[in-house]
């Protein structure tokens, strides 16, 4: 077996064995396999692309490249959930907390951001004092003692995912679903939780832009999943539209505690609305109970107080500053005002994204650097009655703020 | 531009402007784009194709890449011809001579081998003495004076290729016809002449497998070369089997003399009858006479010695010992026996190939050492009417013969 007769047979639509799999993830991870031959095989994969099996077998080798977390020494249904990624999404900031006042374990690892796409591991880390590098130790203390952790993910954890990932990101190989399943699922799997809810976001700021793909992916990682003997639920949501009203890193922090205030002056429906749908997944997942009985629950720890209780313990117990939950003046704010008349159609997710990256809230490489304050607060919302003039938004940042993001923030929002 | 745009759009089967090409040749020439990007995107132009304007602009950005000769001193209408390589093929060293002793002027430069494919380079150098390297100044010199110099690829001649080509053959990505295309017109463009003759092989023996594959390839180098103002002519011939009867370095340079000599026994009628189509349309080329009377020309400078003696002349004017051109004796000869009665359906070239490169006469990697003197001299050939334990070929090597070899050997004749 060679890499270069792996590569071939991708090239002429040939199926690739288990061993074949096993063998460029295995050698790649080591480096036995220089870039350029799995450049040009991630083309041939997002080309033509992978089957159902060869698709499992990659998650399960990427998965044993490197560590396995065990969390077998916490008791209960362990449960984790995943975002595919969207403009405003801090929705796994709200849940985490409502799930683990639900009494269910909550061993949740994390993101950065790249691109357009927020990660909760930069939004909790704006607060101040917050660390998301926990020893395994006090991780699992954790869960066991409060229900709940967040984490960045450990160094060795899929390490043949940091490669290929960081190696499609420059060669054009990013956008294939096969890769995309296998990434996702073998770094949820080696995460070490027995139930994954999925949310799969689908629109203009979503890596899925129609339906169809989104159920396609949603349907391949499910068959992963449960074939490596986890409970698994696909959601797919919308992401045409920013998800509530704030994009940026503390300000998401913010709006996440709004909600759990029971505040819906300072956030939007379509996020309580969305966070009320996973959450109850992730119960239902963990306890077997109704979808009606899980949003039931869902709905009254919001209401009664105990998830904000949680979300609260979940930034003390990790280092954070519970007094620094606000909003920090940037030197730059500028309203940004609707230029024509009507009803707002839709807000383009993929826009504001944009204008959030450029106002300093979102990396463009890996070494860039965040202003956690910078970022974009929506007054229009979808379905929205406008006039010219009135303000629409809000930008936040410390860098100063071009013309031409406010211009791409203005058209953001569509009207009809 | 970035290349990452260049791969998005070449996934996507956009088609690439001029620019865009030729911002990638440039810059991966000199080193300032990875091959992992590159490699990632000639399997998209694998997988996806190019467009007739496309492979012109990548051709036209190779030849950019490096030095382009300058033949202008050479007086008359300079012809060349290339072969998409087979086994066997002996060709330039019959037509070359050919064409010079008809007062045209050939200013050839040729490659090395690599796998079944032999070189005119190697086998020219099988030649006690003679040396492909020479300077500019006296490879014109000769050509002025002697209407004839083959030379080895000058160093700065298309580097954009050799550094494709490097990356193609580890990557999967060598069986692209607009990547084989402007590998080849590159080179013959830069070398100078005026009209090409183009043999492309197709058939077992051969990259192209189909008569419809060569087609395509054929029609698309004439294409880029009329484009590029230079006079082309393609032919299609056969390559399921072997041309003539030797298959090895020096044992194709003696078949060559054998049959420019008119002595038809030791070599086979196919042999020459590509030599004479090859030779009189470059005759044709150069002089626009019909091909009546191209070929009428061609047979009689065979005839009356003339070819025979500029093929000497070649020999020695490059520092060859004509006194070298017969076979030396080689440690190890094998007899390959018939294993059955029949006609000869075909002799395998591709097995033939392989047996070759077995034996020491080609090179499986561009380090391999050669060993001038091993080769398959064919007894068998097409047509012929054989009994079981008939010699049909004879094995030459000086590193020993296994039985594997002699199998594959007896295998590659087909009776019907």
């Amino acid at each position: 077996m060679n890499i270069i007769e792996i590569i071939e047979k991708k090239k002429n639509m040939l199926e690739l064995s288990a061993e074949e799999i096993e063998y460029f993830i295995k050698n790649y991870t080591t480096d036995e396999i220089p870039d350029y031959q799995i450049s040009a095989l991630l083309m041939a994969i997002r080309l033509n692309g992978m089957t159902d099996n060869e698709t499992f077998y990659l998650t399960k080798s990427m998965i044993e490249s490197g560590d396995v977390i065990d969390l077998s020494s916490i008791e209960g249904f362990k449960v984790d959930k995943h975002s595919t990624g969207g403009v405003g999404d801090k929705v796994t900031l709200i849940v985490t907390p409502i799930i683990a006042s639900l009494g269910i374990p909550v061993a949740k690892f994390s993101g950065k951001g790249l691109g357009i796409t927020g990660g909760t591991i930069d939004k909790l880390e704006s607060v101040k004092g917050l660390k998301t590098e926990l020893s395994s130790e006090l991780f699992i203390n954790n869960v066991n003692k409060h229900k709940i952790a967040v984490a960045g993910q450990t160094a060795n954890l899929v390490p043949a995912d940091k490669k290929l990932y960081a190696l499609r990101d420059v060669t054009g190989t990013v956008d294939s679903i096969p890769l995309i399943a296998a990434s996702i699922m073998s770094k949820k799997i080696a995460s070490g939780s027995d139930g994954i809810v999925l949310d799969v976001k689908c629109g203009s700021g979503a890596f899925m832009k129609t339906y169809e793909e989104a159920k396609v992916l949603a349907d391949t990682m499910s068959s992963i999943g449960e074939k490596l003997g986890r409970k698994v639920i696909a959601h797919i949501s919308d992401m045409d539209n920013p998800l509530g009203l704030m994009v940026g890193n503390k300000m998401e922090v913010v709006e996440a505690m709004e909600l759990l205030s029971g505040n819906m002056n300072n956030t939007h429906e379509d996020l309580y609305e969305e966070c009320v749908i996973i959450a109850s997944l992730m119960y239902e997942i963990a306890t077997g109970k109704s979808n009606e009985e899980s949003v039931t629950a869902v709905k009254e720890v919001i209401e009664n107080g105990k998830a904000l209780e949680k979300f609260k313990e979940l930034i003390t117990i990790q280092g954070g500053d519970v007094t620094d939950l606000h909003l920090n003046e940037t030197q730059y704010i500028v309203e940004v005002k609707a230029i024509g008349s009507g009803t707002v159609e839709k807000v383009n997710a993929l826009s504001i994204g944009e204008v959030s990256l450029a106002l300093g809230a979102g990396r463009l490489t890996k070494e860039s650097a965040l202003d956690y304050d910078a970022g974009v607060a929506l007054v229009g919302k979808k379905g929205m009655q406008i006039k010219q003039g009135d303000v629409v938004a809000r930008l936040y940042s410390n860098k100063g703020i071009t013309q031409d993001i406010i211009k791409k923030a203005e058209q953001a929002f569509v009207l009809k």
